[in-house]
């Protein structure tokens, strides 16, 4: 096991990682503030561990909602369903959730424990390596509103996060890959040690290796730690959490969310700011390679979709919410390991670059 | 003008009390973040003051959101609309919320706020004097479930509240005793120079003498403000807000909401309580009839309603949401400006002391 604490003052709470941590209750039921416990999962998830999860609570009072699986169901509807479990079960302000599944089941049950009785208590189990990586940290709870994702919801943060890698045994290898991608990105931006354990660890992290994901899982939920305290209001350096994001989206929107998964989109998007990056003369073309190998060696796309012209490209990356002023941002990198924002670019030059990027449909 | 700031460190915020203030923009707009405002308000309010407001805002994007009135709207349904309202009108993060109307509309467009993209910031315009005196201070925001009121909330601090004492101009004469009934509160759990004062301003009070106002609300919001302070987490002092209020939520439960009004439930629940002081021997007789006299100056009823018996008032009484395991606790006096909470009440004696009291239906 290995464990992180995120300081946030009152506020700080554990990471916990290793294998079989849902079967080690004390963990998590020190952080109960009664004995009421809500169990959020979906259905994919439930059949797996609800079970297992159930048998370490027995002295408490426990109930459980089991959603849909599905981002189309990280909605305001499906939201009232937690709110309704909870009243249902006549818990008060002094229950606890636990989050179990993935990204959309933690976002949610978050902001349930954001706003039930204006905030009660809760625990992170995050069950798939891209919310074992990118929800632990920061906070951030909410669902979709028909016209955008995540428009509502609330900072809060969990009282611990949970990461039982076992529960990773289950996950598919595209979904796995996908969450690799995000631990790549932690090394591009911030730390070149990290990327160069990376490059002889993908193998060992594909092969569910315990010793490698505790130590990729820590290592990534460490940088996102550091880069969110040095910018809780998302000014200035918590920006570079968005390399390949500008792309990325681009690419999700266009095929319809899901058919490219946000891990794929933003390796392609990775790979196409490092080729601008060397354009712009940042980055040399071995560089480049080493970005187009780390992230092919994860069995990530590198190439963008066949259906995409760089003018769809660009009118879609004008449109990114992160975007002031119609103009396009994006996180270029200075060095493997090193990146930066940039908000001046030569919308033709990268039309050009685009045009030229390579193409290829999945799997590549 | 008055003006009282509520010290909460890097969220402390000023409330501004006078005739007229919808017409001084520079004591709210200094707050916006941006350029965008949305006003929530009600039916009954917009053909009143939402022009009024609008005309100061020129230089702003200003969009609105008009709920029908009644506490029935305060539900998750009709703040969809709120969020529909901010997304509909494309606002950012740094849009702004306006509160104009009275607690109902305050809650609810607080909760939004609290939501809308994981915070806006927003301002109170409180429209009758029990939001002014009551949601000033405190930060609570919500919605109800149908399972229960306020359930469902966040704890969110508005930039600044601007309490224009025109406003009450057009409140009707019952709901402005109503707010007189939290006023008077304030003086009677904490402040025996402020009941002193009130003994002689009631009519002034009940004219809307502006200076009076002034005082008044200031005086209540900066007690309230005091007591949340000593009691952020609602563990002791602040429970002495709740004086009347067993009494009150039963008489309202038994009623139905809205037929005997909020304060006029809990203007006959402090005489009951201050009763029942007598009969614990914390306060005498003379005492007894300084509250009666104070309330019934200000139009408020001090009778229990004729349709409920003691065996009832028990009964909902250990139903209240802040009694703790299935016991009574009652707020009483030990002086006038002064209450203390008792968590040992002999019910025998209790019921006695209601089946006693004086019965009369409204108007009294």
């Amino acid at each position: 096991m290995q464990t992180l604490t995120v300081e946030l003052g009152s506020r700080s709470y554990p990471i916990h990682t290793g294998a079989g941590l849902i079967e080690m209750p004390v963990l998590y039921t020190q952080h109960f503030a009664g004995r009421q416990v809500m169990i959020v999962t979906n259905e994919t998830i439930a059949p797996l561990y609800l079970e297992r999860l159930k048998a370490q609570l027995g002295d408490y009072q426990v109930a459980e909602v089991i959603l849909p699986d599905g981002e189309q169901y990280k909605s305001i509807e499906y939201l009232e369903k937690i709110w309704d479990g909870l009243m249902a079960a006549g818990f008060n302000r002094r229950a606890t959730i636990i989050a179990l599944g993935g990204g959309v089941i933690g976002d949610m049950a978050g902001f349930a424990a954001a706003s039930y009785q204006r905030g009660i208590g809760f625990i992170q189990m995050p069950t798939t390596l891209l919310s074992q990586v990118d929800s632990s940290v920061g906070g951030k709870t909410g669902v979709n509103h028909p016209r955008g994702k995540n428009m509502i919801g609330a900072f809060w943060q969990p009282r611990a996060v949970i990461i039982d890698t076992n529960t990773l045994n289950t996950l598919d290898q595209r979904q796995l890959s996908a969450g690799l991608a995000e631990v790549i990105k932690y090394g591009f931006i911030r730390d070149s040690d990290f990327l160069a354990w990376l490059e002889t660890h993908i193998d060992a992290l594909l092969a569910l290796d315990t010793a490698a994901l505790n130590h990729a899982i820590i290592t990534s939920c460490r940088t996102k730690a550091d880069i969110v305290a040095e910018d809780e209001t998302e000014q200035s350096v918590r920006a570079l959490l968005n390399l390949g994001h500008t792309f990325g989206h681009a690419i999700e929107t266009h095929q319809g969310y899901g058919n490219w998964l946000h891990g794929e989109a933003i390796s392609t998007g990775m790979a196409m700011a490092a080729k601008w990056s060397q354009l712009c003369g940042d980055i040399n073309e071995s560089d480049v390679q080493r970005v187009e190998q780390v992230l092919s060696a994860a069995h990530l796309p590198i190439k963008a979709p066949t259906n995409m012209s760089a003018e769809r490209f660009i009118e879609l990356m004008k449109h990114d919410k992160k975007v002031l002023d119609g103009g396009i941002r994006l996180v270029l990198l200075d060095a493997l390991g090193k990146a930066r924002v940039e908000d001046q670019v030569d919308e033709k030059a990268l039309a050009q670059m685009i045009n030229d990027y390579p193409r290829a449909n999945l799997p590549q």
